[in-house]
């Protein structure tokens, strides 16, 4: 039996868009004359579809579209995913469901068992678990069919009472097959291969594990669909952040070795929280490994966000800093030159390198931008103020007031052209709420948010050595090598208000992705008062975050839907 | 058995705070010589403590919160709620408990089964569900103790698969206690009532149910504790939006009255999607009964996010409409007058109208105001954006320019002089994208962005009639007769871009509230055009929402935490 694997970018809700994508993946798989093509989790529309799930109109236009492909499931069998509705009495109305179609049938509907509920994940809002297993039969073999999560059950202390696999074992399987949808993170990699291998080694059965590629908002997913063969060897690692397609042979999956065997006691499958331990934080946020993706996660979030929203340009505040920089780059890489726009908004601090620096990026990438300073503007709002100020001194309010005014003029700007708004705070300072609301925390995207500064510079210098094959260093050196600074006042420092970078990502880095607690943190050699004061820190400006746009994940913890955090909260604070 | 229940108002993760409530309601119940009080779910770390339940430290001080506690647990018996790790080596780490001390032990530890996880909840985030179910045995009397959503479980459709009460009641209790943090909506205290009454009738125990109060961001808990007897009879709806104690004799509560009879076929259970309906829209969301709650709500929900914010006072910008003069309002009677401060920012394109109006509005109240005009910043901006902009038309531009104007105007008071901005934007607004981010939509907290403008009128009439006693209009006529403009541009009206608000509302209930879709409203009377245009409207202002501010939650669907929309959706978009 021939089974093709179709790893393929959906758009959620746009069923026309989705249902043409996977007709077409199912003519590609007849031409290849495979038995049976493979789809991801949900794909009918698109991963996560969140609350438009409660809509009764969205589940018919599921339904409307499982019938359209099932059209085409003629003599080739064809596996989705889709919302299906729960026919009983009790529990939530619908399950998270794989379809088999085959002569224009459905043939089989399996149930997700294991709905993931944490960081960005809320499945169990709208789903029912399975409550029964059964095994899909198809031209003589049995599929072992779960959905994602369902195999994500492999910790010493797992998360879930079920493990689906255990529940089909009995019914004695040929292969294990897994639709996912199943996000980017920098860890997920090592992960999603130790768990697709320990499968096959524990089951003694081949897997085909197929998912989704595209970026949804904030959420990436990366593909890198895999093939384990029975030995638990890797027989394919589809491309990652790119559609991708491929067939295979299950007799030849399945073929044992006899002369293989497992070592005794190998470890094979390494948790999340697995990844990383041992080396030092800063050389594991930044490691060439690590970056690289970053890179290609970023440029394929932003050029989904625009492509699913309706958008082709880009404009950004160029302040000559590292941060703006790096996001121009991308957004240059993202979107092409001729779409972005970048606007250098001088003020009376900033000084001449910046602007200097800021034009000199835009020259070397190529892109349009316009000079609109500020100081007039500035000048006049402290006019109209001062019968409210009075003679109190220069203080954070002026501050803000300049960075509002650049976020007035890119909203300005991007209102009047059709431009979308690139935010370009980092991780550092979204964590300790060195930005301004409305002012340098404006756009429609963040594009850095999941970056700590280090990692900012990091990718800064891996964008200069990718180019260098094109004889340019595309960011400035200069831009890379002075020290940031914010420039709202004469001589200011990002040293003057925060640690140094490389203390707070770390601090940060425990308390946010690794969820230490202070007494935890202080205990691996920190400062004691730094490491009070950075937590409270964050936990005080979480208001400010709450205002944030959605920032492109990449981290196993991000800022957005995946970190939940009260408010009016009163703890570490 | 003398049962005591303590209504109170936490603070999330405040454990010093909660501890110190807590310890006090146990000193007050011992005076009534009560032999157990009652407090509610999760009352040693506030509700919902969201992702602070991730942290080990969070819950080592919960322990440490209960271990204190229970020294004053002596001769009476306490029932609190608060996490408690999951012993076992499988399923979530954490259950959401209640647990009995009683002679400075834990003498029993009750785990919640059914875990909400739709609207604003996030149970199955963080809890495993009980999968065992026992009485507490407390001074000869058998207590069956469920959590909150427990006994919500009712419905002919139910969603969980396990109703506790039913494994409870082969055990035989004496009466039903259950511990809740069930938020408010305007349908809510119906449901309420008919739930804790449908129990009674259904198993013949009185009940006891005991709801936190208070204001946690965005959702406003209620309290309106609840006491049925085993007859059916309500003996005490304690006060609503307010701390509140009570103590009831168990032996009165159980004595069956043997004449009563209940009527057969008797309907006691209402689910949400029952209150209101076959009642007019407009007439039901407008009602005295609900109008009256939601000003109570919106009260309490400004004067607990400062007070637990650890702020004071209040800015806003007054505009001389109608959204502004409510929140102005509402401001002063939660803050105080001295508190409150209006910020007038007239344009050449504001009518004078709509300057004298607010001034009037802020002598009625008594509160200080300032005016800033801001047509020669609005101009500064224009000369300057003049060599990008060139000749191109007045447009929505240079609308949101003097909106954000307005909002780094008022920012930068804030910044100041340490004001929280109150945000003015209702519902009908905020679902359209009527109006501009960074602008009008800038704020700390949004006091109306629950509210229809047909439930911001009748909010300022009832403020009005309240206020009669008083001999004064609070809010003058003109204001509310006036048609709503944004003046942003010459004698521009809301109803230039948008339907009328009576027919708009309408819409956007059926679709936000009830979650009907297209044809279903079409279906109901409603133009398609109409329809298609209104759904598009709110579908594609996702991304507008999503930067937000917490919105005081007064309905069963408020934008914010309880509703989840995919930004890059396209989905009747």
């Amino acid at each position: 039996m021939k089974i093709a694997l179709a790893q393929q970018n959906y758009h959620i809700g746009n069923f026309e868009e989705n249902v043409k994508k996977i007709i077409s993946g199912i003519g590609w798989a007849k031409k290849q004359q495979a038995d049976l093509v493979v789809f991801s989790e949900l794909c009918v529309c698109g991963y996560p579809p969140r609350d438009f799930l409660e809509f009764n109109d969205f589940i018919n236009q599921c339904y409307a579209s499982v019938n359209a492909i099932k059209e085409h499931a003629d003599t080739i069998g064809v596996l989705i995913g889709s919302p299906a509705r729960n026919p009983k009495g009790e529990g939530k109305d619908l399950f998270n469901a794989a379809f088999l179609l085959h002569e224009k049938e459905i043939k089989a509907e399996i149930h997700k068992t294991l709905l993931p509920n944490y960081d960005v994940f809320d499945e169990y809002r709208y789903f029912e678990p399975a409550d029964e297993w059964k095994i899909v039969e198809f031209k003589g073999k049995k599929l072992a069919v779960t959905i994602c999560e369902d195999i994500w059950n492999m910790d010493d202390n797992p998360l879930y009472r079920i493990t689906p696999m255990e529940k089909l074992m009995p019914f004695q399987p040929d292969v294990m097959i897994n639709i996912s949808a199943s996000p980017y993170n920098y860890a997920q990699d090592v992960v999603r291969n130790s768990i697709v291998k320990a499968h096959t080694v524990k089951y003694k059965l081949p897997m085909l594990y197929c998912n989704t590629v595209g970026s949804q908002t904030e959420i990436v997913f990366d593909g890198g669909s895999l093939v384990y063969d029975v030995n638990g060897n890797k027989i394919k690692e589809m491309k990652y952040f790119e559609e991708d397609y491929g067939t295979f042979e299950l007799e030849e999956l399945a073929r044992k070795d006899q002369s293989f065997q497992h070592a005794v006691n190998e470890k094979y499958y390494y948790s999340a929280s697995e990844v990383g331990v041992g080396e030092d934080t800063i050389k594991y946020l930044t490691n060439e490994k690590n970056i690289d993706e970053i890179y290609h996660a970023l440029i394929l979030g932003i050029r989904d966000y625009f492509s699913k929203m309706g958008f082709k340009k880009a404009i950004l505040g160029a302040s000559g800093g590292i941060d703006s920089a790096v996001v121009q780059a991308l957004a240059v890489e993202a979107l092409g030159k001729e779409n972005v726009l970048a606007v250098l908004m001088p003020s009376q601090y900033s000084t001449s390198h910046s602007v200097d620096d800021a034009e000199e990026l835009s020259k070397s990438l190529q892109n349009a931008y316009n000079v609109v300073p500020i100081k007039n503007i500035y000048e006049s709002f402290l006019t109209e103020l001062k019968p409210v100020f009075k003679e109190l001194p220069f203080g954070l309010a002026e501050e803000n007031i300049q960075a509002r005014t650049r976020g007035n003029l890119l909203m300005a700007i991007a209102n009047k052209f059709g431009y979308i708004l690139l935010n370009t705070s980092n991780k550092s300072e979204l964590a300790t709420g060195y930005g301004t609301l409305y002012g340098d925390m404006a756009g429609g995207l963040g594009v850095l948010g999941d970056l700590y500064k280090v990692q900012v510079y990091a990718l800064a210098k891996y964008i200069n050595q990718r180019n260098r094959p094109a004889g340019r260093q595309v960011i400035p050196l200069n831009i890379i090598t002075k020290p940031p600074s914010a420039e709202l006042r004469p001589n200011q420092k990002d040293s003057d208000s925060l640690p140094d970078y490389d203390t707070l990502d770390r601090v940060l880095y425990e308390y946010i992705e690794l969820r230490k607690g202070p007494k935890e943190i202080i205990d691996k050699g920190f400062d004691s008062a730094l490491v009070t004061r950075i937590l409270k820190l964050v936990n005080t400006n979480e208001y400010k975050r709450n205002q944030f746009c959605p920032i492109i994940r990449v981290s196993c913890k991000a800022f957005g839907i995946g970190r939940r955090v009260p408010i009016v909260g009163k703890y570490l604070s």
